[in-house]
């Protein structure tokens, strides 16, 4: 029983391998995902994701830890409790790199808020994506129109891509960084191998 | 110019007597409240009082101060540095007394949020419509179905009461209690009369 994350920026590969990888943790692996994890949050997804809407950067961000914290006590506990491996694809971890980094948003106080949304419910492994964030932004360019956070500008995402780094720095043994490049099954076969490198799948 | 909130239990007349006291502050005065006074806003209006969701306690806590943080940015904030006097009917002070007292949720993280959601930005004075409990309820089952805070249970609707008490004696200076009791006129007539006695309305 493992509780994994998938982190990552905009067209690094993560939901599209996150069934594969769910899949080899073992056939009751609970997949799901932040924002929309839950009926509520998928309202609340569709607030953050519309483009229509002006979202101040503290809205933003406390949005989506209101999400987390529906996820976290409708899906996350009650799977863990009931001894199934989880898969999120993403977490706390895209918070802290999107809104704390990437808008500036004080880390101090994130942390705060994120102690309340999760209860500190921490990840046994997170997965990182990697891809150069031109590759990853031609992606989701090729998938069509940008919802509000891909349309944002170069620069904020070399922010959020930055912060993704130093969390990496803070806590090495929780991360793994999964190699983005290259065919769905060649990065597939990196991250389950990770997943082994951890006995969380058996070889 | 002065930045009003209005405060009290459901069915405590506070929103009855919201525009009379828009209006005793001058004709350029903002009115506006919380959850909803901005678009966004009334989106998540629908998502905290819709009797349908089952909304975790700290999920609520953010979705209301994600309301607020918008509210601070796109009507507070401005109208204020546009010289404008503002009525928000509800601020900080309902999250404190309903989520951090009567949801028992930790009031020293609700600082921190009320901080990040805010900016700091606090009321000149706050009016507390002051009702018994039995009274608020009465008058709030009149109007028809409940909302899903109203239809909490009385040990709630305590806790948050007492809630308030404990806020007014921490900050009594920022407070002023308006009896609620009695005909519209009264009321309003209170509520008038302390914004005087502050030198916010001229006799």
């Amino acid at each position: 029983m493992a509780f994994v994350t998938l982190e990552g920026m905009e067209g690094s590969g993560k939901s599209t391998q996150a069934a594969r990888i769910a899949q080899a943790l073992g056939p009751d692996t609970v997949l799901t995902r932040e924002p929309g994890g839950t009926t509520l949050g998928r309202e609340i997804r569709q607030l953050l994701l519309d483009p229509r809407w002006r979202v101040d950067g503290v809205t933003e961000v406390l949005l989506y830890f209101a999400d987390r914290a529906q996820h976290v006590s409708e899906v996350l506990r009650p799977a863990l409790a009931a001894g199934h491996s989880v898969v999120s694809d993403r977490y706390v971890d895209t918070s802290l790199a999107y809104q704390g980094y990437g808008r500036n948003l004080p880390l101090d106080t994130l942390a705060h808020v994120a102690a309340l949304a999760t209860g500190g419910l921490r990840p046994d492994l997170t997965l990182f994506f990697e891809v150069p964030i031109d590759v990853g932004l031609a992606r989701i360019g090729a998938r069509g129109p940008r919802d509000r956070i891909e349309a944002e500008s170069r620069a904020f995402h070399e922010r959020a891509r930055a912060g993704y780094e130093a969390l990496m720095a803070q806590d090495p043994k929780r991360w793994v960084i999964v190699d983005g490049m290259g065919s769905l099954d060649e990065v597939g076969a990196r991250a389950i191998a990770a997943l082994r490198d951890r006995g969380l799948v058996k070889s």
